[in-house]
C-alpha cells in the first residue's frame, strides 16, 4: 500500500525521534479518553437513574477525580525523568542535530509541565470547594491547546508523509482543545459534549500510535514511502476510520456500562428491579419526544 | 457561456469520476434538505396551534425519525454496493490512475459508513429512550465534517475550475456541518436554525449537481472550458443563486405546509376553525412586538 | 501622503468601475448603521424608562421596520434599474473586458437580490406575526456573509492597493455579518450587540466612500500611488480611525436620542419629571454594581 | 543560547523601534493583567463569604473602576506626548525610513486613542447607571482587537526572528481579545474567564518585554542571531512557559487574596472566625460535587 512499485525501495529517511516517544503517549491518550467517556457514562446512567446513585456517590465520583489527578503527575514525572535521561545521556553527533534535538526536549517538557498542571487543578479543585470546578476543563483544553501550539513550531520537515502526519496531529490536538473550551465555556455535565472531547482525545491518541509505526518501522521492507503524496490520502482514510471507531468504542463502552449497572443493582436490590422497569416505562411515556 | 470564442474549443481535459456519482449524492442531498425543511416547519406549527398537535403527534415524528434512519442506512448500503462494484469490475490501465480511483472510492466508502452512523444513531435515539436526542445532531455535523476533511484531502487537481468546485463543496459542507454543530450547541428546537441547516444542505446538493453538468457533461459542444478563471467567477454567482433559491423554496414549502395544515384541520373540525382565528388574532395582540 | 516624491507621477493605472458604484453604497450603509442604532438606542431608553414608552411604541417600531423594509426594497429596485441600463448602454471596446465587466454586474445583482430579500423578510415577519423575528437578523447576517463571499471571488486585480481595499471590505463585510449572525444565535435585544453591528456596518460604509474617493479621483494630481505598499499601511490606520469615529458617532448619537426623549416627556409631562428623576435615582442605588 | 558557534558573530541588524518602547507597554500589560485578575479573585470570594462583603462593598468596588479608567487615560495621554514629541524631534536620515517611522507612529497613536477609549467608557459607565456595563468589555476586546489588526499591518519585516516575535504578539492579543469578546458576550462575573482574560494580557504583557530584550539587546555580545530559526523554535517554548507561569502567578495571587481577605476579617469580627469556618465546612458538605 506504499505505493512505490516502479522504484526500487520506499524512501524511507532516518527521521528524528523514536518509536517510543510517539506510542507511549498515543496509548496514554487512548487510555484517558476511554476512561472520560466511562466516566461520563457513568454520571449520566446514575442522573438518569436516580437508584443507581447509591453504587456511584459523589464522594465516590471526587476521589476518582482526585486519582486521576495523582496518577496525571506520577505519569507526568515518569515521562520526564526519561527526557532528562534522554538529555543527559544520549548525545547525537552532529552539532546542528543536537541543538535541534535539545529544542524538541524542551518543547516536551513544556507539554508535560502543563499536563501536571491539570493534574494539580483536579487535586486542588476537589479538595478545596471554594475553588471553581470549571477551572478543570480550561486546564484540558490548554494542554491540547499548548500541545498544538508546538506541534506547529516543531522544527520544520521537509519529508512529505512526516510533515503531514504532523498536520494531523496539530489538527486533532486543536479540535480536542476546542471541544473542551466549548465544554468550559457552554455547557455543564452535557454528556454528549463530554463523549465528544473523549473521542477526540483517543483519535488524537490513535494518531500518535500511528505515527510511531509509520515514521519509526520496525520492519524496513514494509515500511511507507515517505514522499509519496498517497500516502497521505491514505492517511487521512485511517484518520476518518480511527473517528469512527472512536464512536464504535464509545457505544460499546456506553452498552457495558449500563449493563454493569444493572447487574450491580439487581444484586443489591433483586426485588425492587421490577419496580424499576416499571419505573422507566412509565418516564418514557411521559416525556416521549 | 464559457467565454472561449477565440479558441478553436473550450479546454475540457477526462476528469476522473462520472456524472452520476455527482448527480445522485447531490439530489439525494437536495431531498433530505428539503424533507428536514418540511419536518422542521412542521414541528413550529405544532408548537404554535395547539389544535394541530392533534394531526401531528410525537409518535407520529418518532416515526418519521426512525424511518428517516432506516432509508438512509438503505440508501448507503445501494450506494456501497454501487462502489465495492466499481472496484471489483472497471479497471482503469494505468497503475497510477488506478491507485488514485481505488484511494477515492476508499474516501467515499468512509463518508458512506459516517452517514450510516447517522442512520443508526437516528433509530437508536428514537427507540432507546434514555440515549440523549441531541446525539443526532452531533452525527449530523460529524457527517459534514468528515465530507469537508475528505474532500480538502483530495488527490489534488491542477484543473482550474475542477478545483474550484471543489473547494466550493468544500465550504459548503463546511457550512452545513457549522449549522448542525451550532444546532447541536446551542439550540433546541430553533426553527430558524433547523431551517439554515436544511438550507445549507441543499446548497451543497445543487453543488453537487452543478459539479456533475460541469465536469461531466453530455454535450461536448457546449462544455464549459476548465481552465477559464472567469467560469470559477460565474460559478461564485450560481452559488449565490443557489443560495438564495433555497431560502425561496423554504418560504414556498412553509406556505404550503401551513396551508396543508389548516386544510386539514378545517375537515376535522369544521366548526371550530372561527373560534381558532379569533384565538389567533388575541394571541397577536397580546405578544405584539 | 501616497508617497512618491523620487516619481514623476504617482502610479494609477484605470480601475474597472466608477467612483458613483462605491460611494452611493458606502453612503447607503453609511445612513442605515446610524438609523439601526438610533433605532437600538430607542428601544433600549424605552426599556429603562416605562414612562417614555408612551412615546414609542410596540406600534411605531412595528410600522418603522415595516418602512424600512419598503425603503430597501426601493433603494434595491432603483440600483439594478441602474445596473440594467448600465448593462444594455455602456459598452466597454475589448472583449474580455466586457466580459468581465458583465460577470462583475452579475456578482452585483446577486447582491442585491439578497438585499431585497431582507426588505421582503422585515415586511413579512411585522406583518405575520406567526413567522419568527429572528429570521430577520439571519437575513441580515446573510447579506454580509453573501457579499464577503462574491468580494472574494471578485475577478482579481494586480495593482497592489485595489486588492488591499477590497480585502479591507471583505473584513468589514465579515466582520458586520459574524456580528448579525451571533446576534440573530445568541442575543435577544441585546443593545450592545445591536451597537456593534451598527458600527460595523458604518465601518463598511466608510470603507466603500474610502474606495469611491481613492481608486477613482477626481483630482488626478494628488492621486494616491496604487502601487505603494506604504499606502496600504495609511489605509490599515483610516480602517482604526473610522472605526473609533463610529463609536463616537454612535455616542453623539446616543446623547442626542435621550436629549430627545427627555425633551419629549417634559412637554408631555412637565410635572412629573422630577418624580422621574427621584424614581431613577432610588433604582441606581438599588442595582448599583 | 543563540545557536551561532560557528559563526563570527550573530547577525543582529539594526531594527527600527526601541527597547523601551515594548518593555513600558509590556509592564503596563503585565501590571494591568495582575490587577484585573487580583480584582476578579476579590469579588469571587466576596460573592461566596457574605461576611467578607463588608470589606468590598459595591461603592469600593465602582471606585477602583473608575480609577482604573482615569489611570488609563493618563498614561495614554503621558505615551502619546512621548510619541508626538518623537515625531517632532527625532528625525532619521533617509527619507523611505523617516516616512516608515511615522506610519509606526500613527499606528501607535491609533492604539492609544482605542485605549484611551477604554478608560472613557470605564468612567461613563460607573458614574451613569442607565448604560450598559457589557459595553466596558467589548472596549476591552476592541484594543486587543485593533491591536491584532495593526500588528498584521505593520511594515512587514523580512528579519525571522524579528517577523516571529510579531506574530507571537499578533497570536497572543487575538487571543485576549478572543477572550474578551467571549466573556463580552456569554459570560457574567465568570471567574475563571477573567482570570483568563488575565493570564492572556499577561502574556502578551510578557511577549512585549521579551521584545525588547531580543530585538534591541543592551549587550551585543550576548545579542540573539535574528536569522537562525531555532531562535524561533526557543522563542515559542518562551511563550509556552509564560503561559504556564501566568497561571501559576494568578494561583499565588488567589492565595495571598484570600489569606488578606482572612486576615482583614479575623481582626474586624475575632469571635465569629469558628463559626464562619462551621459554616464553610457545612457549605462544602451541601454543595459536595
Amino acid at each position: 500500500m506504499n505505493g512505490s512499485g516502479a522504484r526500487v525501495g520506499p524512501y524511507h529517511p532516518k527521521v528524528p525521534g523514536d518509536a517510543g516517544g510517539h506510542i507511549l503517549p498515543g496509548v496514554f491518550l487512548v487510555t484517558i479518553g476511554l476512561w472520560w467517556s466511562t466516566k461520563s457514562i457513568l454520571k449520566y446512567i446514575c442522573k438518569q437513574q436516580k437508584r443507581s446513585s447509591s453504587l456511584i456517590t459523589p464522594q465516590f465520583l471526587s476521589r476518582a477525580e482526585i486519582l486521576e489527578g495523582i496518577v496525571i503527575i506520577v505519569m507526568v514525572l515518569v515521562a520526564m525523568v526519561g527526557q532528562f535521561y534522554w538529555i543527559v545521556n544520549i548525545k547525537p553527533s552532529p552539532h546542528k542535530e543536537m541543538q535541534e534535538a535539545q529544542l524538541r526536549n524542551w518543547q516536551h517538557i513544556i507539554m508535560y509541565v502543563v499536563l501536571a498542571m491539570l493534574g494539580v487543578t483536579k487535586i486542588l479543585c476537589f479538595t478545596i470547594r471554594s475553588l471553581p470546578v470549571s477551572l478543570i476543563t480550561l486546564m484540558l483544553s490548554n494542554i491540547f491547546f499548548v500541545e498544538a501550539f508546538l506541534i506547529h513550531n516543531h522544527p520544520k520537515s521537509l519529508i512529505v508523509v512526516d510533515s503531514y502526519v504532523h498536520q494531523l496531529l496539530k489538527f486533532s490536538a486543536l479540535l480536542a482543545g476546542l471541544a473542551a473550551f466549548i465544554e468550559f465555556l457552554l455547557t455543564k455535565n452535557n454528556v454528549v459534549m463530554e463523549l465528544l472531547r473523549s473521542s477526540l482525545t483517543m483519535l488524537q491518541g490513535a494518531c500518535f500510535v500511528q505515527i510511531g509505526f509509520i515514521l519509526y518501522p520496525k520492519d524496513m521492507e514494509h515500511a511507507w514511502d515517505l514522499n509519496d503524496v498517497n500516502n497521505t490520502i491514505i492517511l487521512s482514510i485511517y484518520f476518518g476510520v480511527y473517528y469512527a471507531s472512536t464512536y464504535v468504542i464509545i457505544g460499546v463502552n456506553y452498552v457495558l456500562v449500563s449493563w454493569f449497572i444493572k447487574w450491580k443493582l439487581s444484586k443489591l436490590y433483586p426485588s425492587e428491579i421490577q419496580f424499576l422497569k416499571d419505573y422507566e416505562q412509565q418516564e418514557d411515556s411521559e416525556d416521549g419526544m
